[in-house]
């Protein structure tokens, strides 16, 4: 019926619980799959085209952090609109091995392809693929080749590469490449794309044997890059090799007789640097020494430390689902995929496509520190850390733009790659200050849940103090209200620029209560970042008069001051291809109206949720869900968590799987510029803190977990404070499990409970309160979640 | 001090009290003074740049209307934001006259001016020269000539342009020419650049004898123009002539012995005529019979018709000033400037610089409503009832945006040429909705004044019911406020986007009320516009319940819901070149906070004046006035009008200064791309609504006048309702004449007063409230002003 419903007769991935695995060639779906299949450690991305390039959806090889400026262009200029964009840029493509079979260049579109499957396995970590061809003068070829970009080495990516003559010996020709400037699509606008054709300049080719480096940078960024491969070639018979490199490629060239039955096998190593500061020279020296460091490792070498370092990552994040195979398989997914996006980042951003496509422009966003951090921070802490240290690297923009909007601290920008701001509309952009209070938040979580004191006191005191000076500095204190934080937009980009948004208040206020925590723990820290007790006290009378407006008649929280007051949406007027509103409604309309583009005030209720009393969060979410669009991936997760807190189990179930799929089933039509991270992540929150009950308010770990009918059991596992734990879920109660670590205290639906290392406890689920299922706007209802074994 | 105060060491104008005068090529001040000497009739504008062509600051030569598309360029595109804008057009250039003596081009920035001076005439509605010239060479030349853009035929411009050879005979060439595309500034976008470079493709070009056309196209906007030239020459001797024309240019080349002391005369007519439907043929007929008509009533008909036309309007709108000659001039300067742009429109916007120069891109605003259309209205009502005309014939183009928009009726744009929106920034742009409103109080103040029946049932019904409509569906009525009306930008723009402007709120108020009136005074026109008596009901409704925000604890209404409620200014730490703030503070900031960029409340205080009570609006007054930082051209005369009712006498005429000055004192150092309309319009309102207590609500005619301490007397014209009117104003006492008309009733101070026509009454003005004087942010109290008789 409408973009949440995937359309039944499209053929599917296979339904598999550790790898995603698509069978033939789906030129239409050729960016999707790119998208999905693609493969990165949060430094090196690679979109999973085709080995042979062609045909290609949309290329694509990313360095996190790596991008171009271009100039923003506005029809009317404000004070303070920034003027450069920033766009993650395709760089030197090393995937590319173009096979020749007998003269003829293999390319799916022609000739037959007899079979052709990809897979991605999620504990090996590798995309494996398997294409049986027989070329338009019928020949037949085998291709299997394995890919992988190192959790270990992330310098290094590798595929290991075999061609096999099936039926008849074949002249086989094998060009490996590095490719710069490959064309792709790019913007609309003029200059943007002037400034994205062809982004890098090259700088330097050299080649020699199997090996060759390119070195590019970049006109306006001046960005400087090295890519390099080298191969180990092992052919059945005499093998003929040519090596080039100049400008934009370089190319190793196999030529081989392959008798039949036997098989030509390559095994590429690519390594890629890149810097802003060091030389074309000292960049070429590190891929170089990268190379030489996997080659003495080997193929095998990388595979089996792929496979340990996910080992240790499914210890200690895997979920585990009973009676859902093709949940099961969407959650490891989504992990997977979180999981390559912020491994191996350090100190880089988490774009919010992670590596897998340009969507976004390659700009990280609050999805961050309030989606992505929060999987990280209890599964993979040291990535979660990273981060961190990336937004701290940053402070010093955040602190140039703070004093450029007239605030005090740090204004972290809305979307970025380098740290400066990148937003060309400030309603949605600049206003949305609540970033702020959410690397705050994310700060907070990550102390919490590590006792990371050395980080504390070294980088996250410093955030939470510069952000709680913006809050202090925003907001005042007036008349009666107390303290307001006046024009601000919200979660929500449906209801811009208003008084009191309540998540943002309700984020400040926790972020003033944790700089004057982290101050009171560490004086000297507080001493060295300049806060004097007269600070503090600013912060804590400002956290405790904060504005939280309250509709007494209706029993409900309005997102913002007078919200609502605001008039209805006319949904029974909004045909259903109406959806995004916002491609067919102005924003002048949008934000008068009680419309809700997403989780704004029940993201909230999940990450203030003590802020709330349980029977308001009942009323909240039910008034803001007969409201609420989705016309944004960030939404369906939130809404999960809160269904589940509610009661509302089949609904929280049916949002979970509306999060878990947006990718698989491409709910949003846009797989194909990249997944989306946060809402992968938001399948994380959707199970954990939806289904599992789990909050960690203050540091306090409390869990509520119950089982949807729908579900046969559920696990997941977490670490905290150097524990890992494992939650189970049956019908009727929980099983919680400590593997290592010291006792833990934690509350089970409320209840306190210890339990200590190697213990295992049961627990029972205490009835759910009945409560009227809600109402979504017409037509905005999630699909209703049926799982694959009962169909 | 500010930029309010101007340069004391500056030459000045001549003060003369029925024209401008200025001494002396101020090769600085040439922007300027094309801005200050331009002619128009509201039809052709001309720029006042020198004869001869060079040394030039930007040509301009204007038909209103005439304009080019370009693409308006967006970082992040929403959805409704216009994808074009519209740019006046720099069209043929028909004033240069090039003179060579001796072989030598007449350029004043070579040889020696002896002597030279450019003076408009008000009453003449002519700019003349005079300019002694010695060449390098060491012949002189006395240049005499007069401009005029005919009022009487509106198609027509003419130059009387005399040589004298001062001390020996001399060959002078006269080159008279048409120029297309003359070279001039562009926008920075290069797009727009690129599309408003050599905007005219020619089409046509044709010469015989002392005639010549040349006919241009616009590339995208696909307008056609035609420009024509004749002329009549009077040589002493013997004369040589050749006229040419191609392309983007045609030339007379005139070629005569001058002897000692005689004189080469040539009068140049100009015809222009432009249109979206009509061919270049007929477009080219048009202008030769503009000529032939202009040809057969010369020279002396078209001056002596001018000198008539402005008799007329003197007649009904001089004002007459006793003890402040610069004002006097200043004040007949803006009425002169007021009427070039309005005068002979005819189904043409008033754009803001009328057609003085390009800035604003040539765009109408509400500034033609509301400010403009009050002079017009009382002075010259049927150039104020073509400009409703205009607006009414955009109505298709308003239905549609307002469709767009989700709005019922019509919604006008907030900038524009030919009735589509152009406005890049849509919170300071199509979220002033007041505009509707504007228009609606333009129309009912026009009927009001007038009692135009035909115009009423033809097209002011028409306006009047479809803004109320765009008001019926723009707000709703809530649980308990009333009516709001959210998410809309009032006049000032430093606080936008905000819930129940009261500005807005009244005047739409006033606007649904007026729509209820016409529909009950005709009926049939109800029925025609399909209205309904449910719909009736609807409008009465919301005008009865349309929220007005009070704040009890302060006594005073806030400008919008909650402003009072906002941080204050930090006005102490804002230094004096900080100002204007858009272009020093982002509008995040700006709009959080309790700073005025213009009059918003204090305007409707003004238009909506009998809404407030006198107390309210002293305290108002004071109130905003400490928080109005005049950052607008709009400000200062509605600051006046107010400032004078409260009464501070001072400091409305402090505020009245400020206004006419504008572009005589260049106060906001921008004339140089035109002059401001609306401020000068505004300095009408300053005197006649401020001093004199003009007051026209709901067609009641009242005056409450008062003499500041620094003027002597003061008087002032209007027409009303077929009534000529002039109203005296001395220290104690106001004398009222009626000239011609039925008897008038109107109040004096509150006070009823019938006057017959050919009578005088003479009546005390009431001792004065005492108030204390408000005071103005640091740095923001207007110049103090010192009539220059008592200097």
């Amino acid at each position: 019926m409408t973009a949440h419903v995937p359309d039944p007769g499209a053929p599917g991935y296979d339904v598999m619980p550790w790898g995603l695995r698509w069978h033939g060639l789906d030129t239409d779906a050729l960016k999707r799959h790119e998208s999905t299949f693609a493969l990165a450690n949060g430094h090196i991305g690679l979109r999973g085209s085709l080995d042979e390039g062609e045909p290609v959806g949309l290329p694509g090889t990313y360095l996190n952090g790596f991008f171009e400026r271009r100039p923003l262009p506005y029809a009317e200029t404000g004070y303070g609109d920034p003027e450069d964009g920033q766009t993650i840029v395709n760089v030197t493509d090393g995937k590319i091995i173009r096979l020749l079979v007998e003269d003829e260049p293999l390319d799916m579109r022609y000739g037959s392809t007899l079979a052709h499957e990809r897979t991605i396995d999620f504990r090996a970590g590798t995309l494996r693929r398997r294409t049986d061809w027989e070329s338009p003068t019928g020949s037949r070829v085998r291709i299997e080749s394995e890919r992988l970009v190192s959790f270990t080495q992330r310098a290094i990516a590798a595929i290991h590469y075999q061609v096999e003559a099936l039926d008849e010996p074949l002249q086989l020709v094998v060009q490996s490449e590095l490719l710069a400037n490959e064309p792709t699509e790019t913007s609309a606008d003029p200059r943007a794309a002037a400034a994205l054709e062809a982004p890098l300049v090259p700088d330097a080719a050299s080649s020699v044997h199997y090996r060759a480096v390119l070195g590019h940078h970049t006109r306006r960024s001046g960005l400087r890059m090295a890519a390099a491969m080298d191969h180990h070639v092992h052919a059945p018979d005499k093998l003929r090799t040519r090596i080039e490199a100049a400008g934009d490629s370089a190319r190793l060239t196999i030529t081989a007789m392959v008798p039949a039955g036997r098989r030509l096998r390559i095994t590429k190593y690519l390594a890629y640097g890149w810097s802003s500061h060091r030389s074309t020279p000292a960049l070429q020296a590190q891929v170089h020494a990268a190379l030489d460091g996997a080659l003495q490792i080997g193929w095998q070498g990388l595979q089996h430390d792929q496979r340990h370092y996910l080992d240790d990552f499914w210890e200690a994040a895997d979920i585990e689902v009973a009676g859902d195979p093709e949940l099961q398989q969407a959650l490891r997914f989504a992990l997977f995929h979180v999981l390559q996006a912020g491994a191996r980042g350090e100190s880089r951003a988490i774009p919010a496509k992670g590596l897998t496509g340009p969507g976004y422009d390659g700009h990280a966003f609050w999805d961050t520190e309030s989606f992505v951090l929060p999987v990280l921070t209890y599964t993979t802490p040291q990535a979660a850390r990273d981060v961190l240290r990336w937004r701290h690297s940053t402070l010093p923009k955040a602190r140039v733009r703070a004093r450029e909007l007239g605030q005090a601290g740090a204004a972290f920008p809305w979307r970025t790659i380098d740290g400066d701001e990148c937003s060309g509309y400030w309603p949605a952009g600049t206003a949305a200050f609540h970033i702020n209070a959410d690397v705050a938040d994310a700060t907070a979580r990550y102390l919490d849940a590590t006792g990371d004191t050395a980080f504390e006191v070294d980088f996250g005191a410093e955030l939470l103090v510069e952000t709680a000076r913006l809050w202090a500095s925003l907001g005042h204190h007036d008349r009666q209200t107390g303290f307001r934080i006046d024009g601000v937009t919200g979660p929500d980009e449906y209801t811009a620029v208003k008084n009191n948004n309540v998540y943002t208040n309700l984020m400040a206020r926790r972020n003033l209560r944790e700089a004057v925590a982290v101050c009171e723990r560490h004086p000297e820290v507080a001493s060295r970042l300049g806060v004097e007790e007269s600070e503090i006290r600013r912060w804590r009378k400002a956290a405790d008069k904060m504005a939280i407006p309250y509709d007494e008649a209706l029993g409900v929280h309005p997102q913002c001051d007078d919200f609502t007051c605001y008039a209805d949406w006319d949904f029974e007027a909004t045909p259903a291809d109406s959806y995004p509103l916002l491609l067919h409604f102005p924003y002048v309309d949008l934000y008068r109206k009680q419309v809700v583009k997403q989780a704004d005030l029940v993201l909230a209720m999940h990450l203030a949720g003590d802020a709330f009393t349980p029977e308001q969060k009942a009323r909240n979410f039910a008034y803001y869900e007969a409201r609420t669009v989705r016309d944004s991936s960030l939404s369906a997760a939130t809404q999960a968590v809160l269904a589940a807190e509610v009661g509302h189990l089949e609904l929280a179930y049916d949002y979970l799987g509306e999060a878990a799929f947006a990718d698989l089933h491409d709910v949003q039509h846009n797989v194909a510029s990249g997944v989306h991270i946060a809402s992968l992540a938001g399948a994380w929150a959707a199970t954990v803190a939806g289904l599992g009950g789990m909050r960690d308010h203050h540091g306090q770990l409390s869990f509520a977990p119950r089982l949807p009918p729908q579900l046969a059991g559920l696990a997941f596992r977490m670490r905290f404070a150097g524990r890992q734990i494992r939650v189970k879920i049956s019908a009727d109660h929980a099983t919680y499990q400590l593997f290592r670590g010291k006792p833990l205290e934690f509350a089970h639906h409320g209840q306190p409970v210890t339990i200590g290392p190697g213990e295992e406890i049961s627990l029972p689920t205490p009835p759910l309160p009945r409560r009227e299922p809600p109402s979504q706007p017409p037509g905005r209802a999630p699909a209703r979640r049926r799982p694959a074994t009962t169909r």
